[in-house]
């Protein structure tokens, strides 16, 4: 007999209630409350094939509320994905598949790392723009290559974050049909009964965002659960919101509806409850073969993606180059000619020898590479004429009858959706997503930085106005601490070039990466360009090197973007008074840092004394020049004034360098 | 003859087209176009004393889109403060009145430093919230001292940042009556004509919060726009928005209505050709005495505050202890016998010897300070049973039937929210308050720490949940980074307490301080009592002490929070070993840093091995150990799994630590 669907939820209950008890830790609340949820949607809807979570054309899912990771790895275990039985016994556990959020890579099905609440949903926004954008450059008559949906579920915390609003928002304004978020409306969030705290009318909200809005449905009624999902599928010009009733923790004799069973183990005697109370007579991590029967999605999945590859083949036929540019950007594979494109552009960059904002030298970096990289995608957060992310081939993203074109988003004054958006872009596949704000606004956005290096992806922020240099705008956009912090976020590579050479190489280091995002900052002002011998030009890859030598050197000074050509102009003064001096670019501390060590002891040598120059943190540089070295940097807030009377105050002058290098030869 | 609304608003335009001219750099765009809403408020509308910048119940006025200064500016200057025309002339000049953004401390009147966007609204929902609960704790039947409206300008950008979203959720569920924003509705942003990424009904947005939402005025009509604020203060209980059709730049005959004007000087032959157009025959800065007379706002001022000072010797004669209070409480001081109550929690903490989580001693620390400083607000991002903010005397924060009550918020999911409504609350005055989220998540609210550092506020951010060792949530939840870029923003001290005595002392410093912010940071699990003499117990509100020490010591330890007793028991080995070691607590290298070179050297002699141990990102301890010192620091990603094992695996185990310090011995 097959298994009802009330047994095919309770499956999920039980496996949540029992995984976490056995960790004695996680959060059985939201996959007891969203059983029937997940049911609807993995059970029948969704679109996916268990045995290859690489198909290019699956529906993609996030599970936004990630603390309710045991529901994701409930449906990943019964529809048939390699994660096991004992995956689920080890929920929690070191190095298991199972971890206390879902994250990608972790996990076969997991498409983002969600928790810090909000994100999933912003990912998600990504994942459906990149689908609708990719959909748009490669689809061809009856050959809709890609055509799947975004499905999300979120609660009410994910709601409650200022990024849901950044993200929902231009969800709306993009028009993202095929993006269909479920929203766990428990009334309940850590605090308690979100009476207190988040009084919302959250259909009304969405209505003003233009979404499709389906209100009042029983999250724990299947058949209005495919009902819902029908009617989201069927509007294709406005992303759809499913707003599901739903009681936390259901099937709980005395803990549902309540925050107690959000985020701890129900107990022992309350799960025999459960049990008792659901009709799930079965022993813990026991699921009976009709339950396993009824989930399995392993054949359905299969003739998906065999449909999908057929229909590729024919596309491939027809369309032999298109098809081979698609596989290629779907592997995320940079073009066959790639490195001669660089080489080209940093030639081309060296011979102009020109002196010019490290902005524009971004920004004509991007003119260099971006034609042979069409899966660039850039955007700013409304500072596109500041942040110079566009160039000369790119064309602003826009949507007219439902066609969306173009290769760059104004994504509205929103730092931290646009970052959160890119990661979701860069993990759908297709797109190389970089996006540009003030560097002070990289701190709005800070997680979803974090977010990128933890998931292991490549995108690429860029930050321009980039220190007290920016002048006038003041102390509230003049960064100080903020290099500092980036550069310290494991697997992030952090580049602030110091001319249009080593920006250009710090654009093609970013692109080339695969498993680590880069920051790119750059300045507003000019800066002088430096001659470089052509070992030089090939060493600033390896993120330091040595510009301008001495022999027999008594002094290191080193220096980053704006402050290495004072850096050079001292050490002239210092030369021409007999000081022995080195100057060492260092662009990008982190990409230094993994140089191997003969390399870095040839070019900072033991036991020379070093002068760290950059109009930012001091401490940071203590890693270089130890104790015994000195830093001119800053370590207090900056001033509203022009900028080359903010950098002489501050000690950014050649005289005040100078000064302090003889005092460390003393 | 009595100058007309034309003129009063035209002397607005003209100062701010040409200060921004004079300066080279600024935003005509916004105070042109919002120079009738300027008009109507500061003209008429609002209460304050422009020779008292510090009378209690004055008017709070934010300006959110603060790029627009000048017309803050403007307003200062025509309505009588000590903004003289020199200070104009000085527009964004090295330490003027007048610079980029509107900064707190630097320009009388101005509340709230802004420029970075959507924070303004928030602070002003938190001096909207402040006057609320300060009203209800001092006000008696007739006698309202506390009785002010906070008022907010605000543009499409504050609107796009997410912040908006926490805030004004919170504002509208919390029934914030007296706060009144104007959204300058001019259809631009730096990308030009908004709809391309800005599409939200607005008005509907703002009524799903439960809002007051009077749309469409014009926001160049006077009459139209005093109406509205009529009409707002006319509803108590609900938080008004305005929306004000506006033409950005408005009055330049070719720059009006274009983002060309937003954040550029609009060039002489436009400013000429401006004059013509809106008819202001006036020289640069020069404003005509009608002009003058008819913005003077000094006699209305204060009568104003003549008025009010009468009630309030009148509530005085009533109620003199209230009085005193209320007096005291917006100055900012703390009760006489504050350093009694501090050194008696102090002995209560040393003589229980307890060995719980930081957190927890947290929580004790509040109940035992909290009595004695009612002004103390805490709250927290909805973990209040995570964070511990809550302590025995805490209630927590409601709206009945329009009547507020307690002292414990229970913000929601509004990480960023909570933070710049705290620096709102806190620069109100009255209040002091702290708030809570696991460390992690001071990400999403990085800037409006830095904003409360940069503006010299003292409040308060609780961060628990500190490292690996909160353990299965994972590695989204682990902290790494987060110690170092808290410790790096100028003007922050950052604490990290061992035990429940350095809790109490980290509590204490932070209450003590009146300029400078503080972010404690505690534990999710128990950490080990030490022991103290009384000079050590002394000595820990000096940031770092030598906790343990030998004789003549070859090696000095290192080490905070979870990582001391870690440090004293490899200590202890190597003392039985017969390696004579040191162990220096640094609960706050903020604060150690600020101490005297003398005492620094002595608790860190010069010449000594040292060895940092962390469980953070280690580079931040070269400034203490060197380059020839060790690290035991997390420059990776954490893990998911029990707290003990991923200590032990990231080698902080007395195993590892008593290994490398014997390395460095060698």
């Amino acid at each position: 007999m097959a298994a009802t669907r009330t047994d095919l939820a309770n499956a999920i209950r039980a496996l949540a209630m029992d995984a976490v008890q056995k960790a004695n830790s996680g959060h059985p609340g939201a996959p007891m409350g969203m059983a029937e949820i997940g049911l609807a949607l993995w059970g029948g809807k969704m679109r996916f094939n268990p045995q290859n979570t690489a198909w290019a054309n699956r529906d993609r899912f996030v599970l936004s509320n990630g603390h309710g990771s045991m529901l994701q790895y409930a449906l990943l275990h019964l529809t048939g994905f390699d994660v096991s039985m004992d995956d689920i016994k080890n929920f929690r556990q070191f190095h298991s598949k199972t971890p206390g959020h879902p994250e990608v890579h972790y996990t076969p099905g997991v498409e983002t790392t969600t928790g810090p609440l909000g994100q999933g949903i912003t990912n998600a926004v990504g994942f459906a723009l990149a689908e609708k954008l990719l959909a748009a450059q490669f689809n061809k008559p009856g050959l809709d290559i890609v055509d799947h949906h975004t499905y999300v579920f979120m609660g009410d915390g994910c709601l409650m974050e200022g990024i849901s609003h950044e993200a929902c928002s231009l969800a709306g304004t993009l028009g993202l049909g095929k993006l269909v978020a479920f929203w766990d409306d428990n009334g309940i969030s850590i605090d308690g009964h979100v009476e207190g705290w988040f009084t919302d009318d959250t259909p009304k909200r969405f209505e003003s965002y233009g979404w499709h809005v389906i209100a009042g449905v029983d999250g724990h009624d299947v058949d209005a659960l495919n009902a819902a999902i029908d009617a989201a599928k069927a509007e294709t010009n406005k992303p759809t919101l499913i707003c599901c009733k739903t009681i936390i923790g259901k099937g709980s004799p005395n803990k549902a509806a309540s925050h107690d069973c959000h985020g701890a183990p129900l107990g022992d005697a309350e799960i025999a409850a459960t049990r008792e109370a659901i009709g799930w007579p079965y022993a813990p991590f026991e699921i009976p073969a009709d339950v396993y029967a009824g989930w399995d999605r392993k054949a359905a999945g299969a003739a998906f993606e065999a449909e999908w590859n057929t229909l590729f083949a024919k596309y491939a036929a027809q369309f032999p180059t298109e098809a081979a540019e698609f596989t290629r950007r779907m592997k995320g594979d940079l073009p066959a000619n790639w490195n001669d494109i660089v080489a080209a552009a940093v030639s081309d960059a060296n011979s102009k020898a020109e002196t010019i904002a490290t902005r524009k030298a971004s920004q004509n970096a991007l003119s260099a590479l971006c034609p042979s990289v069409p899966e660039m995608l850039g955007g700013s957060a409304d500072l596109t004429g500041s942040n110079l992310t566009n160039w000369k081939g790119s064309t602003s993203l826009k949507v007219e009858n439902g066609q969306i074109s173009g290769n760059h988003i104004s994504y509205g004054v929103r730092e931290f959706g646009m970052s959160a958006i890119m990661n979701g872009i860069v993990l759908h596949g297709g797109f190389r997503p970089f996006g540009g704000t003030f560097l002070m606004f990289c701190e709005y956005a800070l997680n979803a930085l974090r977010m990128a290096a933890l998931m292991k992806t490549n995108n690429i922020f860029v930050y321009t106005h980039d220190s007290i240099g920016l002048g006038e705008d003041g102390p509230t956009h003049q960064p100080i601490e903020q290099l500092q912090t980036l550069r310290c976020i494991p697997n992030m590579n952090t580049w602030r070039p110091c001319d249009t050479v080593e920006s250009v190489v710090a654009w093609a280091a970013a692109i080339g990466e695969r498993t680590t995002p880069s920051s790119l900052v750059f300045t507003r002002q000019n800066l002088q360009f430096q001659a470089r011998t052509e070992q030089q030009l090939a060493d600033i890859a390896k993120g330091g090197y040595v510009l301008v030598d001495a022999a027999n050197p008594q002094l290191l000074i080193l220096a980053t973007g704006s402050e290495v050509d004072l850096a050079v102009k001292a050490a002239a003064q210092l030369q021409a008074e007999g000081v022995a001096v080195r100057v060492v670019s260092m662009p990008s501390t982190n990409v230094f840092d993994k140089q191997d060590a003969a390399y870095k002891a040839s070019v900072l040598p033991a036991g020379v004394p070093r002068l760290a120059v950059e109009a930012a943190t001091s401490d940071f540089w203590r890693k270089y020049v130890g104790l015994e070295g000195d830093v001119i940097g800053m370590d207090t807030f900056g001033e509203s004034a022009p900028a080359n009377l903010l950098f002489k105050h501050f000690g950014f002058s050649v005289e005040n360098v100078v000064a302090r290098a003889k005092a460390l030869l003393k």
